[in-house]
């Protein structure tokens, strides 16, 4: 039994992870297209912040660590073709030959490549011109790169998702004053624009000069004697002129799912384009399955979207190399919890949002609370701001918006309402939960059930509390 | 209709703001037997420590937020028997005299009394001499008192479980020499022993001189020119004798419910000697219900027991004074969560230990795990120490214990734990959690989806790696 897989990330890693440790008599080969298996992309604004001294530390497992578990890694080897039928793998080797590897099952987990949005210029500059794209580690070095030899003083950052306020902290924490363009109405548009504005001040008390309703239409090379390296033009709130002079520019808008090989192949395409997968990873061609970012994902809530997460990929890796093997596995789907630290604010989300719950069908009403993360007598006390969004009609939990300071344990505290949503509770019965206590570390009622009841006494009670009134004149 | 309640304390306090949340139309009194309403007990060790700076910042709630709810306090007023029959309370007002107050719908919150151990010579000594219990706000002035008059170098603390630990803390705060005796094998014997060694570590590290396999046998004044005012003298591990002269004692061995009120009345006495009690908060006598450390604890896996907690007299409050209105609600049964700070570390439990478990006829097993709290790759990465003890026939999750430094979220990791409980769900299932991650504060699997692993790996594995074997041979 040969099983392979495609791909040096989460998905693919994690399927034959999980092979190897269900079943040591068999054969796992991961084919890899660079040189670095296994690395943790979502810590490469921290190796450019300076915070991960050396770029290697990125990774989750060594080399060595992951051929102690038994796989094999074909390192800097391309797939360049998958013939399902001959059970065969066409790939280009290190050397530039062509060669085949044969196998009994297959893992593609080719993940996601970075948006290139529609930006007069982009196209005809680079790392060597300043200008990056962000997703792989051959990306980390050329920007690296970039920030050794150009030495910017000035960087302007197209895009505030995640990994785009992650740079935003980065290129501040080496002293770069950073521009930051958004094209939403606020930063992390993720998040609902009451919670993406206590970002947006965090980031504006650190200097990051934030544009938002506002694009990037044209990128250039500076004329002589100006005050950077690069020009950038671009669109304001009011279709007004902006423009910029930067050392650095760098492009973070998103990624689309990386699908090529697999639809070549014959897989068919979902949702934003990723490849249609049950939920046991099976993608509808013999011994074939596929996990990852190149995939669509099953969400608890929503049915079938796509929504591309490092943790995701994981559990669907795990899946897909447990399947490969005649398992029975089923990924359970995602919730979309995300978290994400911006300097010394935390912001995260689990669930549906209004406008997606209603999109869905369900009858979403909101309830913006602000609970503290622990008991106000006991010094360090700070506000978290907690957005609950549940059902009128059932009172189900629907989704959860939470952002406070770095030390609330809001990263955790998120995970209490996805775990809510995972066993659809509802909004009222977080109050039953039987949550930790301490004065140091929380309340007797912890902020996410204080926030719950919060939702509950505006959207839930008057109904309830007539029925007790008629039931206590009796 | 008037809904009385006796107590300040959290039951009492939670019963009358739910009665006047759901119907303000409710006439409302909480009778309290001193002049502290809605005071957090669990706060006392911070006063004593010197972070909270006024007791009166210990209130939940002030008098005025109090009234301002519509309910009214009779304060330093103590209820001398309950009228079951005639519907009325017999009360000594605070002036001394006698006079009746009638409800048509009673709660019952008379907590708990702390326990006095067989110590020679307890019982005729006091807070004039420095020895001390510490459960109410009476016991916390004269605690305070004593602290100012005597000004203590050294102290001697009878019991090491949470308010011994935090109050260790505290006075070592306070730079006072504490000397801490336990009776158990180790101290915090909430949690396993090779967890309650980490925190013993931790006490050393800050000087406390831990004594556990301990007992205190004898307190006494200490002779003219002795090196404290009191002399102690117990067994150490090996029935030697031991003594300590020290200028403090304080003794903390846990509490057991307060009941007398309730027993005369009629209601039956249950799991340690507290009132049964079902999960409506009825406690079988006609208008009259009861909650909080008083009564006994439904526990969503042992069935009845007796577990007083603040959360739970909380939650047991508020259905009490939900049904007093004529309310359907039901108390969904505690899991024993609990944390504690000490010093720089948290300890937290949920659910069962294997004794615990085996008890009540399950099959536990238990794995320890060490995880760190975020990637190690980002600064400032720890470890947490995971213990998961589940069902080796079922794969049921049984109950978790965790201890980590201060920030590694192990307060809300354990809710995770708490939540899975809750929710029954086996171990292995644990993997299926969509829990939130950024380097910063979590890993792609989070630490506690590790621990879980950890178990499975060495528990339930084996049997499912064969059924992969077997499958993977066709």
């Amino acid at each position: 039994m040969h099983l392979v897989a495609i791909g040096g990330s989460d998905a693919g890693i994690s399927a034959a992870l999980r092979a190897r440790e269900l079943d040591p008599g068999v054969d796992v080969t991961v084919v890899v297209a660079d040189a670095y298996p296994n690395f943790s992309i979502c810590g490469i604004p921290y190796y450019i912040s300076g915070e991960v001294t050396h770029w290697s530390n990125l990774a989750h497992r060594t080399h060595a660590d992951l051929e102690a578990t038994g796989m094999r890694l074909r390192l800097d080897t391309l797939v360049t073709a998958i013939d399902v039928a001959g059970q065969r793998l066409k790939v280009r080797e290190p050397n530039g030959t062509e060669s085949f590897i044969d196998y009994d099952e297959l893992v593609v987990g080719t993940g996601a490549v970075p948006v290139r949005p529609p930006i007069d210029g982009l196209d005809d500059l680079g790392p060597a011109d300043g200008v990056h794209l962000l997703h792989s580690m051959g990306d980390t070095f050329a920007l690296s790169e970039s920030l050794d030899r150009i030495e910017p003083k000035t960087a302007l950052i197209v895009g505030a998702g995640y990994v785009g306020l992650e740079m935003a902290e980065g290129l501040t924490m080496r002293g770069i004053k950073v521009t930051q363009v958004e094209m939403l109405a606020e930063v992390l548009p993720t998040v609902d624009v009451e919670l993406g504005a206590l970002v947006h001040a965090e980031l504006d008390r650190h200097g990051v000069m934030v544009h938002t309703n506002s694009t990037v239409t044209r990128i250039g090379r500076s004329t002589a004697g100006s005050n950077g390296r690069l020009h950038v033009d671009g669109l304001g709130p009011d279709d007004e002129a902006l423009s910029w002079d930067v050392d650095l520019v760098l492009v973070v808008v998103g990624v689309r799912p990386d699908t090529e090989l697999l639809i070549d192949a014959g897989a068919k395409a979902g949702a934003r384009g990723a490849v249609e997968v049950d939920e046991t990873m099976a993608i509808g061609l013999p011994h074939v399955w596929a996990a990852g970012d190149c995939v669509v994902t099953h969400h608890r809530l929503l049915g079938v979207t796509y929504l591309p997460l490092g943790t995701t990929a994981h559990k669907q890796g795990r899946v897909a190399g447990e399947n490969a093997l005649g398992g029975q596995a089923r990924f359970a789907g995602s919730l979309g919890t995300q978290v994400v630290k911006v300097f010394d604010l935390v912001a995260a989300r689990t669930g549906l949002r209004e406008h997606e719950a209603a999109k869905a069908s369900y009858s979403p009403v909101s309830t913006t609370a602000l609970a503290d993360d622990h008991k106000a007598y006991y010094p360090g006390a700070r506000p978290i701001t907690i957005r609950v969004t549940g059902d009128h009609r059932t009172g189900e939990l629907l989704g959860a918006q939470l952002i406070g300071s770095l030390g609330t344990e809001v990263a955790k505290r998120v995970d209490t309402f996805a775990m809510a949503l995972f066993h659809r509770m509802r909004v009222d019965d977080m109050s039953e939960l039987d949550l930790s206590y301490t004065p140091p570390l929380g309340s007797p009622w912890d902020a996410v059930q204080m926030a719950a009841q919060a939702w509950v006494r505006e959207h839930e009670l008057p109904a309830q509390r007539n029925k007790f009134r008629d039931q206590a004149r009796f």
